[in-house]
C-alpha cells in the first residue's frame, strides 16, 4: 500500500559522549521515509529544503525507493537546521541552536501523484502544517498516525490539540503523554489522549520500550538492551516509520497487527541509535532485520507454560 | 523446598499523594517472606525485633505459615523504624526517620531447625549481616539470592563486594546496578557485576519492568501498567520474595524458569503497591493470581508469526 509521510528533511549537527558529527542530513521525515522504506516500495515524502541541501541526500532517499516529488527545493533559501547535544544519560539533551528556514512558511504542496495514498504519517512538525496536510488530500487515507513533541505543546496546544483530534493514531513519549493529559499514570494518560481523538495511542518510552494502547487493550513492546546508544536522534522518527510501513506493508490495522508493527517500529529505532544520524538505517539487510525481530522476541519469550 | 527468608522486621511510616499511614508492619523479611508464602509451605524467617512489636503482627507471618523461630524479640528494646514520603513520581521519596534500635546490633541466629534449607533470600540488610547468616549455615544451600540497595553502597562498599561475591543471584535496581558497575549501559553493568560472583543478576526497573540476566542471556519483564501506584514500599522485597519463592516451589533454577519466577516476582509486586504497605500481599487469592499472571502473559503476547 502508498504511504505518504510528511516531516522535516533537514540538517543536524549531533553531540553524545561518544563523539560529534558535522551537518548531516536529518528531519523527521528523513528517518520515518527511510524506515518506512524497509516495508514499502511506495513511500511518499512531503517536505521542504533550501537549496544548500546537497542533491547525493535527496539521492540516497530516492534510492530507497521514496519518491521525492513533494519535496521542495527553495532557491535562495537554506534548510532547516538542528544542532543538540546529549547527556550522559542519551535521555536528556541541550539544544544548542535551531534555525528554522525554510519551515519558517512552510506550505505543504500535495503532488497529484500522491492523491489518493492509503497510508499517512505526520511525522513531528507543526502541527497546523500537519493539518493542512490532511486537508490537502481529497480522498480520506486508511489511516493516519502523528508523531509530535513537547515544543508544540508548549507553544502552539490549541493548533496541536486540533489536529490530534483528526488522526487514527498519536505517538509521543511518556513526558509527553504526561503533560498533554495532565494525568501522572500513564494509564490514565493514555484513556485522556485517546478521548481527544485517536483511537490508538501509543507512549514510547526510550530505553524502557514502548506501550500501545487501544480501547481497553495494551501491549507492551520491550526496548532491546543495548551496549551502547551512540546517538539517540531520530529513533522516535524511526519507530514511527518502521510502525506504519509494516502497517502499510500488510494493510492490516487490527489490534494484532498493530502490536508486531510496534516490534517492527523498535526493531528498527534500536537500529538507528547503534551510530550516529541515519549511517545504520540506509544499510539495514534482510538477514539483520530478521535476526533483530528474533532477539525482540526471545527477549520475552517463556518456554513451557508459566 | 524449604526456603530462608533473612531480612529486617519492622515498622514504617509512609506518605504518599494518595495518603499516609501510621505506623505499620514493614521491612525486607516481612514483604519477602510473605511473598514467598504463596509458593512454599516452608518458608523460614530469620530477623529481629524489639518487645514493641504486636504479637498480632507475628501471627500474621505465621499464619501464612512462616516459620518465625529465627525471629530475635530483643526485651527492653525498641523495633526499626523507618517514615518515607514519596514524591509525585513514586519513584523518588524522601527518608524522614531512621531509627536503627534492634537493628544497631543484630546477631542473627539460626535456629536448628532451619539447617539444612535448599534456597536463601537475603533481603535488604545490613551486608555484614547477611554474610554471617551464610557463614552460620552448615550446608551449602542450592541458591542464594541477594537483595540489597544503594544505602549499603554508599556506607559499606567494601562489604557488599564482599557479599555480593558469595551469592547467586543479586537483585538491584537500574540506579544501583549504575551506581555499583560506574557504567551507564545496563548491559555493560551487568556484565561487570556478573563478574563481582553472582551467576544471575536481575535490575528492576519500577514501572518500567525487570531484566534478568546470566552470562549471555537476558530476558526481560514488563511492569503491569497501573491506573494508581498507592504505595510502593516493599515492591522490591515483595518482588525477591515472589522470584525466590516460585524457584523454591519449582526446584528449578534453569534460566527458563528463573524468567517465569521473574514473571512471578513482578506479579506479587504488581499487588504489592495497588495498597498500603502489606494490606494487599497478605490477601491474594488463587483466582487473583491466576489472573494477574494472566495480563503479565497478555501484555507481551503475540497472536501468528511476525
Amino acid at each position: 500500500m502508498s504511504l505518504l509521510t510528511v516531516g522535516t528533511v533537514a540538517f543536524d549537527a549531533i553531540e553524545t559522549p561518544f563523539g560529534k558529527t558535522d551537518k548531516i542530513i536529518g528531519g523527521s521525515a528523513t528517518y520515518g521515509s527511510l524506515a518506512a522504506s524497509y516495508f514499502s516500495n511506495d513511500v511518499k515524502l512531503v517536505a521542504v529544503v533550501g537549496d544548500d541541501f546537497p542533491s547525493a541526500d535527496i539521492a540516497l532517499l530516492e534510492s530507497h525507493g521514496i519518491s521525492t516529488d513533494g519535496l521542495q527545493i527553495k532557491q535562495g533559501e537554506k534548510s532547516f537546521f538542528w544542532a543538540g547535544k546529549y547527556h550522559i544519560d542519551m535521555n536528556s539533551r541541550d539544544t544548542l541552536a535551531t534555525e528554522l528556514n525554510v519551515l519558517a512558511d512552510f506550505d505543504p504542496v500535495i503532488p497529484d501523484s500522491y492523491q489518493g495514498v492509503d497510508y499517512v504519517m505526520l511525522g513531528n512538525l507543526s502541527p497546523q502544517v500537519q493539518k493542512t496536510v490532511l486537508e490537502r488530500l481529497e480522498k480520506k487515507p486508511k489511516l493516519v498516525m502523528m508523531d509530535t513533541m513537547n515544543f508544540w505543546m508548549d507553544t502552539a496546544m490549541d493548533a496541536l490539540v486540533e489536529t490530534i483530534g483528526m488522526v487514527d493514531v498519536l505517538s509521543i513519549n511518556d513526558a509527553e503523554a504526561r503533560q498533554l493529559s495532565g494525568e501522572y499514570s500513564l494509564v490514565k494518560a493514555a484513556k485522556k489522549i485517546m478521548k481527544m481523538g485517536p483511537e490508538t495511542l501509543i507512549i514510547k518510552k526510550g530505553e524502557n520500550g514502548a506501550l500501545l494502547f487501544k480501547q481497553d487493550l495494551v501491549f507492551f513492546a520491550p526496548a532491546l538492551p543495548l551496549e551502547e546508544v551512540y546517538d539517540p536522534t531520530g529513533a522516535g522518527d524511526t519507530f514511527a516509520g518502521g510502525f506504519i510501513g509494516y502497517l502499510a506493508k500488510t494493510d492490516d490495522i487490527t489490534f494484532n497487527n498493530m502490536k508486531k508493527a510496534v516490534i517492527y517500529g523498535s526493531a528498527l529505532a534500536s537500529f538507528a541509535v547503534e551510530k550516529f544520524g541515519t549511517e545504520r538505517i540506509i544499510k539495514i539487510t534482510e538477514d539483520d532485520m530478521a535476526d533483530r525481530i528474533e532477539r525482540f522476541i526471545d527477549l520475552v519469550q517463556l518456554e513451557g507454560r508459566i
